[in-house]
């Protein structure tokens, strides 16, 4: 029977796979998938305990989410100069990848093709396939900074294409596209009716000194544009699955339809969890920030320790370092298996995101100083001998 | 840009839309959406605030599920006479909607067929729409006491067929397919090499003296048949959000890459709360099952009251009335919308099951005793004026 699953072209990812193979090998440091060493915050918690006796916590929220976390939701974004209306524009969803499931679920028809500059989240691809369609891939390159340009976008289009993924700030590059990038992509995918969907997990994620531009503000762009948010990472909530997506009214109220296909609703008590996150947004964001930054700072000084086997350029976002291989290999893959079966470090191989993505190795510094200084102790190690 | 989305066939459904309907007239009574009232068990709330200190709930858990739970649910099942190997049998989904999702998703091919009798649980056809599939409805009749023949199944079926799905007791009829028939259907599922999906979210209502056979217990059909349950509605925990799929190894594992795509992982303190829901699984069910028991009782009566206007069977399980309409009617959408306006209480018109409900309306006695007689005697007043 398992022949006649569609599942043959759907793989699990790679990172996921890498996660798997380093749980069977005991004393594994892991900074492959990314997930913050933080615990929930003492605030939530409290506001989850308190919720817990104040609220029928039991029962279903509306489909879009509880109203008075969407109430919430517009406030914050009110703050950066953002508007969304929380009666019909913003779907709470069951963490960002949902809010994609549900977007390409809802856009895709069969073999539509869906552009994915690369490397970037290793996700989408499959999650495009999932959908029925196609992920088309356009490379970045590591010369120019990572960044995109609107010429690889439009040789990389066809009559199939109905939308771009972009993943701003890009993951795992760290990368933070330019307004002038973004509005100019802006520009190209209304021109063409394309639908752009902007995975914003990473935006609180900012080392540099400029803030990061947000199209949200752009109202010309509400028709075509779904914006794919999460408290996973900033918050360091990805266990509770929370998230939302910003967008026009009626591409908002046509991907409902599919998100309560998918899930009803989000859970109800991650929403009172996501709601606290808000309330309490500038002393948690800036808290684990400021360990960020630390981390950062330990990863780059570890790295020049290894200058003659990774080229690390510093991140300007993400809590990876996505790393040039400088020894000989026989591909990312086989690299991050040979590294983690022998010095016990677990990393993603480059090509996890895409094919642009080869001759690479991410790391997360999200996880605890103690995991990544015996991480790079045995890098260190492994590459002396 | 809409006219490029491909969700015009995508309805959302009749029960949220009477829901939506409702909560824009003042001081209705709702027994439309299946929601039950009570809130979530102290049992379960204690357990919740241990793991919030106990345990890291903001990092993912494996995409199948805490180990703790699946072994939990392995055990559980155990006692039930039925097998399934934590490892790689069962998967916790995000409620058994997106068990159901994920499932289609992995199973149908662009096109291909579901056989869903009728009536039957609103969503399964539209999420078959949403998975690319055609459902193909097989009427069920009152007067055959809702039952199902493999003969009506037999002809629905064709080349393109690929799954059936079976709500097992049946919503919103409240009719438990007994052994004869669940062992018909599954040799005849098996013969055609069809996918045979059960949900059996109503698995502990049962008002009569027989138990209901588990086709679980029956090794042969674990290559094609996939089992959805849920801690929604015997436990009272729709809001959680959290439930379960049990398949055969292969298919688990094909199904697990879709579930992943889609949501990473059930929510991980809704985790926690299965957990404790299964540990207290005897008083906690019993508990609600006395009281749906009662509220059964006082249902029944009342429709006694109203026998001129609907023919009313009192259902072995679940926690609907699925009513025929005696009264004058154009159909059991405006039927159910009269109601609604003119007599404030709330019910789903019989046609959002599937073409065969249409003529009846469900009303849902998982409400509280005041509300039932609240709605009860507004019915009876609108009836007899």
């Amino acid at each position: 029977m398992i022949e006649r699953l569609r599942t043959k072209n759907i793989r699990l990812s790679i990172i996921k796979e890498m996660e798997l193979r380093g749980s069977k090998i005991s004393g594994v440091v892991s900074l492959a998938q990314g997930i913050p060493s933080f615990e929930t915050n003492e605030h939530i918690k409290k506001a989850v305990i308190e919720a817990l006796s104040l609220h029928n916590i039991g029962k279903y929220s509306l489909s879009p989410g509880l109203l008075e976390l969407r109430e919430m939701i517009e406030e914050t974004l009110r703050k950066d100069g953002i508007s969304y209306d929380h009666n019909n524009e913003i779907i709470v969803t069951v963490g960002s990848i949902e809010g994609l499931a549900a977007t390409l679920l809802a856009i895709l028809e069969v073999g539509d093709e869906v552009i994915i500059p690369n490397p970037s989240y290793a996700a989408y691809a499959e999650a495009v396939r999932v959908a029925h369609g196609a992920p088309i891939f356009v490379d970045l390159h590591k010369n120019d900074g990572w960044s995109l340009s609107i010429d690889a976008l439009e040789n990389a289009k066809s009559k199939k294409t109905k939308a771009v993924i972009i993943c701003q700030p890009n993951n795992p590059t760290g990368h933070i596209y330019p307004e002038s990038t973004i509005r100019a992509l802006a520009k190209w995918a209304k021109n063409n009716n394309y639908f752009l969907i902007f995975d914003e997990v990473y935006k609180d994620f900012n080392y540099t000194l400029k803030p990061i531009f947000r199209l949200e503000k752009d109202s010309r762009y509400r028709g075509n544009c779904i914006y794919l948010h999460s408290f996973s990472k900033a918050f360091s909530m990805t266990g509770w699955r929370v998230g939302y997506i910003l967008a026009g009214r009626k591409l908002a109220q046509e991907i409902l339809k599919i998100h309560d296909a998918l899930v009803t609703c989000a859970p109800v008590i991650s929403q009172y969890a996501a709601l606290a996150a808000l309330r309490y947004q500038d002393e948690l964001v800036n808290g684990i920030m400021l360990e960020y930054r630390k981390r950062r700072e330990i990863t780059r000084a570890r790295f020049k320790e290894l200058e003659n086997f990774f080229e690390s350029e510093t991140p300007d976002s993400g809590y990876f370092f996505f790393s040039k291989i400088l020894f000989e290999n026989s591909g990312s893959k086989d690299a991050a298996i040979k590294i983690l079966e022998i010095a016990k470090v677990n990393a993603v191989p480059g090509i996890a995101f895409g094919p642009a993505g080869e001759g690479y190795l991410r790391f997360c510094f999200g996880r605890s100083e103690n995991d990544l200084n015996q991480a790079f102790d045995r890098l260190k190690n492994y590459f002396n001998k």
